[in-house]
């Protein structure tokens, strides 16, 4: 069992990226996960952008990040790239915050034509910060049925390929041995 | 003469980015443009976060990025990339807000490490929202100084090579003239 | 009127790439561009990786760029990056033996996935070497007829936009006028 | 044990970056492992360029890669990114060539400013071939002594930290257990 924060970019409160999360860390509980959402969009503003880490809500999911074995690290594509609502957390955050932790970065986009954000953009970012960035996913928008009152679904074609992978990150996390860089 | 914003992207107060632009914009001025810097971090961060273009100040930057000829687009280097605060402002822009415009990536940063950032992560944004991306430069941190009494200066190394930049862009934006492409 | 190349950089002898390159060299040719396409692939390949200069082959082709006012550059898109013949060929060049030209990136694929890998991918090397990048443009190949009988052509979709951007390609490597950069 | 093909992606006959993978090829051959070292340069140009997989060079070449646990894939840097040997040697391989595999990227510069090539270009080919890519590394040019007579040495300041990451790949690729994603 490992502690697993989902990140969640999306500056939208009907977010299509924070429903196929819930879907994700539902089952990474069932795998018996210790599983914690961290919604970006509901720190307070002003804190975020001044990277203020006194303030006890970014306090509070900087201590979250810091005791995490793994991640699920999430955005929508906006403008060719992952969300700058994501980008102004991942500042505040210890340049080397994510080392010796296993990360799985999962984009949504409305077309096929943003695939490669995930692995030019996104993964640049977070092998940065030292993370053992795993594979990667995206999920075409119109793949998850948001379905307000009996809860989100995703398409089975989406469904099937990121069950597994998040499976296979589920694994990794449990078994990662981060090994000590001498520099 | 055209009409230039120059979007400062660092959310810091003693920024090294926001004095190289004040530089900047002054030369812009002497070759009889008018400019204006857009403080990203001067805008109300939750409306700036929740993309709310309702608001007057964000409305005022929206309007201010519309109207102009050409842009100074700067940030610091932030883990490998430009800083989620000036990506949240482009968020919040129509898709194609910098179509028709001539567009100055200026990237500021600690280490020659991060000269790459200019070109594989700010310019894909930008040429992402159609815009005409010229040359682009890099300015380390440590030939900038601050001198907050007299005001800031670049030593000659860098200060040669921007204001040379800075001139060109100027009259690339006065020449450029947009061509329609049919789709 | 300018000098025009046209770089291709497939290495298939039944090119998509390579037949989209013929429809546009005829229309730069009809707006009065001397223009001549450098088949990568018809290069002698020994010399070619070997760097070897000397050949004359290699010679006359770094000699066409260096005369050149503006390029296309083109490359199907493999392993989500541009072809290494097309990169073995631009390494052997001098480092800024695109300063001062005008150059329009064009890549081909098999799915819209590949998009971004135009900006990400190919813009930041064209860049490095000083080349004005403009717009681009990505074709995906089953918008491409390859008609071996009558000659290629495009889906109109494809071609209108397409026309559209050589036309404007063609217009801004007649007016530009290079500013020289004092380092 | 594992299988470890070393990639040599330079066309130099004099190569900063050949001389260091000799030195790694030791420590992981000194670690138990079945090293194979394979020059992309002394493969024949002909077949390389034409993907020719029947060509008896080719074909042993990548049937070692299509056995090997895990390479480092190591490149200088030209023109901001990977060389065009390296790029059509991986263009000649199946897709996921990569599928399942441990890879250490490892590139070599003259200068600092090329240090994000390794994670804004290289490692994105590498993950599109389905990789598992670990953490990579950058050389700086002067830091490899190539000592034509005595054999080629690190200083200490480069020394340390890569046998470091080579020795955490040693482990890497020794434990490592690739996951099936069912698609």
């Amino acid at each position: 069992m490992a502690s697993i924060v989902v990140l969640a970019g999306s500056p939208s409160t009907t977010s299509r990226t924070a429903a196929v999360l819930d879907l994700l860390a539902l089952r990474l509980t069932g795998h018996g996960h210790d599983v914690r959402i961290v919604s970006i969009r509901e720190l307070p503003p002003g804190p975020l952008l001044a990277a203020d880490t006194h303030h006890p809500a970014i306090c509070d999911a900087v201590a979250a990040i810091a005791g995490a074995h793994g991640l699920i690290v999430a955005s929508p594509i906006y403008k060719a790239a992952y969300t700058g609502l994501l980008k102004a957390f991942l500042d505040l955050l210890p340049q080397y915050a994510l080392a010796g932790k296993t990360v799985l970065p999962l984009v949504t986009g409305g077309t096929p034509a943003h695939v490669l954000a995930v692995d030019y953009a996104l993964r640049p970012v977070l092998t940065s910060m030292g993370a053992h960035v795993g594979q990667g996913y995206f999920v075409l928008d119109q793949l998850i049925n948001l379905a307000p009152t009996t809860g989100p679904t995703l398409a089975p074609t989406a469904e099937r390929p990121l069950l597994s992978i998040v499976d296979a990150f589920s694994e990794a996390v449990a078994s990662f041995r981060p090994v000590t860089v001498t520099v």
